[in-house]
């Protein structure tokens, strides 16, 4: 095995090396148990310490292409091609983000059927301009002055109490202030997470948070979602086999399926996080699209292996930047420090806008509306799915998401056609799942599907 | 030697192997030269696996604690006690953040003395209030909707503008717009490094940027900083003997010393960043309290090995969080990844509040008070440390920042009294440096300095 080592490149030696040996691996299609090179010998080889060798073995070791043999050596691991060929390292991070941010810069006039947010027309702006006004003209410090290093305490509050009818028991010392349900995903993710480590993931699933995973160098293993959950059998066989360190879940009102999990499965869940020994993040986000609320696992746990995170972002304003933590107590000076160390403080502005419409009732009235209003279009979308012959996962109650798929196959790039004939532009349905396989299901956001395009391109699609 | 080993902690076996030898280094006093168990022998005490030791042992050895000799083993590096000491770990964060936060939560009536920002009564609020009503009223996209990935292209553009007379030749192109100085460190951070890489700093130097080395567990250099600059002698001796990858920098009215690179030092430093291959983060986040443009790093270098980040934040505001990196070409992509994947894009509202001041002008006419405000009040407190005594590291002409010590010796702990007698809260001067070295010196913030209670406690220190 002769590698391309390069001293003058951005990549380190030990990135190149473990680039090398993946790429070697998946172009010979090695077979498990072929011998690799011993350390000595790569060393020597190629004039490079040891040291960077072990290092680029026990990576890849760590992402299942090698095995190491104590006291023998280091061999190809069984199924190694094929994950040699899932993008793990560094430089390939633009493989796993390509797609990602179309619909961040779509032109104006573009239908955005695919995408996770609010159309702006949808939002309120009266309650929220008032908002801002008021922090801009009442508080000095609200415009000047960074925020406090865990966030206001009487916002922390506010989201106490409304975490109560969800029966989780927060403490506002227990909350911690985010720019957002990514920034929280990241601060978590810095926390608890190491290069090599194993998490699990819902596939298909949020494909923000498998990209993060994949800069964060952990192995990702990702779980079929089904309509109430997670599918509790493969889990299980999952976690006996994988011994995962973590596991996020989206529970209520599910990105991309728009399904949200049973009490039952819930129970279930937590069971097997405590045989397992694993920790969970519950990224409720969507929370506040919900009429009643159901069980959420946070609920259950008491914060006890549950780290729990929503976000003002979906319902009210996604420029604003103004998400939280509710942590096991233990966590949370941690996570402050991550946070001041990482971005010193959320938006003082952001939270105090905030503050105020919890304060006066009007964050709460602007969600009630936008509820009904998501459920109405909720059950036209689905109709109009039903009368085109499209083939629906599960047929949400709320939230913005249905996860659908034409009747007949139609290849992506067909599909992508139709899109752009209609100037709409989707989620590609491949991105939500963790190994990125290629797939007909779409991501559908209802409140789009009142524009006649969407209407046009699902009978043109069917 | 037997380590404890806990397998349901929160931190992995590795890092628990790592903290303890590291421990066990330290308390044995070890000299260098010492063998350590092999990796076979640890594994079988403790019934891990191999790759877990393997690990330990290679960040110990990235830390500069451990040498390996091929063949042979592992042995205690020399000097390793007293790095053993340093904290690197995860677990040790708290550590590293002690006293950190202290600023952004001290009571309202405190005087904040040690601070890194301006008081909220020398901000201006009438022109800022302004523009956030206007985008308030004018923009939905505003108030509502994610930014653009890289930010919005005319706020980009105008920062094109900003950085002609500094003669950086930016193009809208190279500039990512972040939520602020600390942020952009730590998207580059995550960009350029990796556990066990070498970096530099300036010591005395910013201290939240050292805590986000360690969180990086990246291996820090502290390179002494002089009236001038860096200290080129030492720092070319620094260079031959550790070979970083990358060297931060903060130009003009560094924190905390005041002082600002001259041109003869800005072409040292890219001289032995060529000769010894590292990139450069110029952290230039007080460019606009500066009357005249002095040489930039990154104008020398035509941003080639340099990159170059600004801020809002201290001229404008704080709670806005807005910020921005000027980058060789070739990294902005992934930066931009590395941004959405953690935080998916900077606040809009707070990017179209910033540039509706820069097209107005109202910025510019703002950084121009302020600098007629700053560099008064810096003669006045010039005028009042000698008085009284102290010693001025360097008499800065601008910025916020004077770096100065009492006269006569006096303990940390007594400074800390007097400090609370007048409900004066301080940056403690240790913090400032890499290796948390006790000192005398203090960060003094000049425009706290009209405050009576700051020439009453200056006095007493006396």
């Amino acid at each position: 095995m002769k590698l391309h080592v390069n001293r003058r490149a951005a990549t380190s030696i030990t990135q190149q090396l473990e680039d090398g040996i993946r790429d070697w691996i998946q172009d010979h299609g090695a077979g498990g148990g072929r011998r690799l090179p011993s350390i000595r010998r790569l060393a020597a080889t190629h004039d490079i310490s040891r040291n960077a060798v072990i290092e680029a073995y026990e990576r890849l070791v760590a992402a299942g292409l090698v095995r190491s043999k104590p006291g023998s050596g280091f061999y190809v691991a069984d199924h190694a091609t094929s994950l040699a060929s899932r993008p793990s390292a560094t430089h390939a991070l633009e493989e796993v983000t390509t797609g990602m941010w179309g619909l961040f810069s779509a032109e104006e006039h573009s239908l955005k059927l695919g995408c996770g947010w609010l159309p702006s027309h949808w939002r309120e702006g009266d309650d929220l301009t008032h908002a801002i006004r008021q922090v801009a003209r009442k508080s000095r410090s609200g415009i000047f002055e960074y925020s406090t290093p865990q966030g206001p305490l009487d916002l922390r509050g506010l989201i106490q109490e409304r975490l109560r009818p969800l029966a989780i028991a927060a403490d506002a010392q227990q909350i911690v202030m985010t720019g957002g349900g990514s920034h929280s995903l990241d601060l978590l993710v810095r926390m608890l997470l190491e290069p090599g480590d194993v998490v699990f993931v819902e596939s298909p699933g949020y494909y923000n948070l498998f990209g993060l995973l994949h800069l964060q160098r952990v192995r990702v293993i990702g779980g079929p979602r089904l309509a109430d959950g997670p599918d509790i059998e493969r889990l299980e066989a999952l976690l006996a086999q994988h011994r995962p360190k973590l596991f996020f879940i989206n529970s209520v009102f599910h990105n991309p399926t728009g399904s949200s999990i049973t009490p039952g499965i819930a129970h279930r869940i937590l069971q097997l996080a405590n045989q397992y020994d694993i920790q969970i993040v519950e990224d409720d986000i969507y929370a506040d699209f919900q009429h009643t609320p159901t069980t959420r696992l946070a609920a259950l746990d008491g914060l006890d292996r549950v780290i729990y995170l929503g976000s003002f972002s979906k319902s009210l304003s996604s420029s604003l930047r103004v998400g939280f933590i509710a942590a096991p107590v233990a966590w949370v000076q941690r996570l402050v420090d991550i946070k001041m160390l990482t971005s010193i403080s959320a938006s003082r502005f952001a939270e105090q806008v905030v503050t105020t419409m919890l304060q006066n009732g009007s964050y709460r009235k602007l969600t009630e509306r936008l509820r009904v209003k998501l459920s109405d279009q909720m059950a036209i979308a689905l109709s109009m799915l039903k009368q085109a012959g499209w083939e629906i996962f599960n047929e949400p109650v709320g939230g913005m998401f249905v996860w659908a798929k034409p009747p007949e196959a139609i290849s992506p790039e067909t599909l992508s056609e139709l899109a752009n004939q209609w100037e709409i532009t989707l989620s590609a349905g491949h991105l939500f799942f963790a190994d990125h396989q290629p797939t007909p299901w779409l991501r559908l956001n209802v409140a789009y599907m009142q524009d006649a395009r969407a209407k046009a391109f699902i009978e043109a699609a069917s």
